[in-house]
């Protein structure tokens, strides 16, 4: 089973402390033993770090516990192979350009007989369902939303829910989505998320290689969401998404919910992990 | 003036020590103090480091002096910003997918006038002048490439060498590209290259993390080839490249050369530098 963990903040943090509780599930805690990966993004800077050995034994993952990487919005996931090989190149987050951003999506779920017929706007890399659903969600909203300059959540969010309910219907999609100005994400059948005004164990932005620029003044409350497959934290207040549940977040608050008629998930075994 | 580094190998192998002489010269041994990056490819996988800081300060390029992380092709640049910010979204090697496959590119040189009209396949995610020049070289590929699957170098080489010609006529245009299968090389008016059946600052693959798979035996002689701005160790034999040559290598050996009609590089301060 894999796991999830995004971040979305109203000003630049780290996420140290929380990222070494959820790199521990890979192989420490949990059994996701498959590799590991992070995005981080603050406005239209985007940095990937990916690994394809435990988590939890990640010389990288240990480097980035300790390195302030400051970021508005992060994107994790663990993963245990259930489709592909246990390789770097099938490693979430995958990562792609539109409309002059850079989109990273990490996947939680089975697709079952899902095979969309690409364009080639957008191929896969690997061999993963997430990243063939990936290709399609981003070659349908180029489609849908053509354009130049950065999509507005308020248009990307209606037609992500229409493309998510037909992915959801191969089964489980569970995603993390973001452009580093909005984070999508979808609780398909597990997924939760907490929101703190000021939590102890997400850092301020601290002076180092800090450039805040007119265009971003520590103003008002800091604002942090997090989400994630499993509670990562006992002191925080975590709420579960509704079954089919995609929302919205920017600067730190959830803005916009939509209920998605997805398929109830099945017990099966073979739609269960990934 | 930004420097160049690449690297392509006929089996894996880590570029350790040459990545610290690399990575010196952002800062403590040259003026490069804007960033840098580098990707790593091993086939179709590939991983992007970038940092906005120097690179002799940077603990991510220190920790990757140490971290073995294995690749047949390696593209690295350390920057002077002389077009757009100093900013993360502006730091090289920038990263694109095209038929299946991430294509890394880094540029030396600055092109001046150069405002090509992009269809919006690739669009730049910073200001740069290079990631423009980038995007346009991926769109056309992309045009008059069509198909899926890796594309071979026999393809790309001769277009690539009619697209770095137009683009060449704006200005200094020194790249490298690849798509983890070859790396291709514009000298336009700065780099050289060396060859070496198995230096010792270059370190055999090790045992650890290794899944060599059927598909990689160690067979034949290891051979490497580097490329970079200025030759980067005294003991190897490098070789400038004749200006306006494009060369193509792959599995560690030069394999395709064609000589670009470039005009002569401008004596002009603002032609030179970047």
């Amino acid at each position: 089973m894999c796991q999830l963990f995004a971040m979305n903040s109203s000003r630049p943090v780290t996420v140290n402390a929380a990222l070494g509780a959820f790199t521990d599930r890979g192989g420490r805690t949990g059994d996701h033993v498959d590799g590991w990966g992070i995005a981080f993004h603050e406005g239209r800077r985007s940095r990937v770090f990916l690994d394809d050995r435990r988590a939890c034994d990640s010389a990288l993952a240990a480097f980035l516990g300790l390195y302030p990487i400051q970021a508005t919005t992060v994107i994790a996931h663990v993963r245990k192979a259930t489709h592909g090989q246990p390789d770097l190149v099938n490693c979430h987050p995958f990562q792609r350009e539109w409309r002059g951003r850079l989109w990273s999506f990490s996947h939680n779920g089975k697709l079952v007989d899902y095979q969309p017929v690409l364009s080639g706007d957008y191929l896969p890399v690997g061999e993963t369902d997430s990243e063939r659903a990936f290709c399609w969600l981003m070659e349908q909203l180029r489609q849908r939303l053509p354009g130049r300059g950065s999509p507005r959540w308020q248009e990307v969010a209606p037609v992500l829910a229409e493309l998510a309910t037909a992915i959801g219907q191969h089964g489980e999609f569970n995603f993390t989505l973001t452009d580093g100005e909005a984070l999508y994400a979808l609780g398909a059948t597990r997924l939760a998320w907490t929101q703190q005004p000021a939590p102890l164990h997400v850092l301020p932005r601290s002076g180092e290689g800090d450039r805040p620029g007119p265009g971003r003044p520590p103003r008002g409350p800091q604002r942090i969401v997090q989400v994630a497959t499993e509670p990562l934290s006992h002191g925080d207040r975590w709420q579960v998404f509704t079954p089919g549940e995609l929302k919205v977040f920017t600067r730190g608050e959830a803005i916009w919910s939509r209920q998605l008629d997805l398929p109830r998930p099945q017990p099966h075994p073979a739609a269960l992990a990934a």
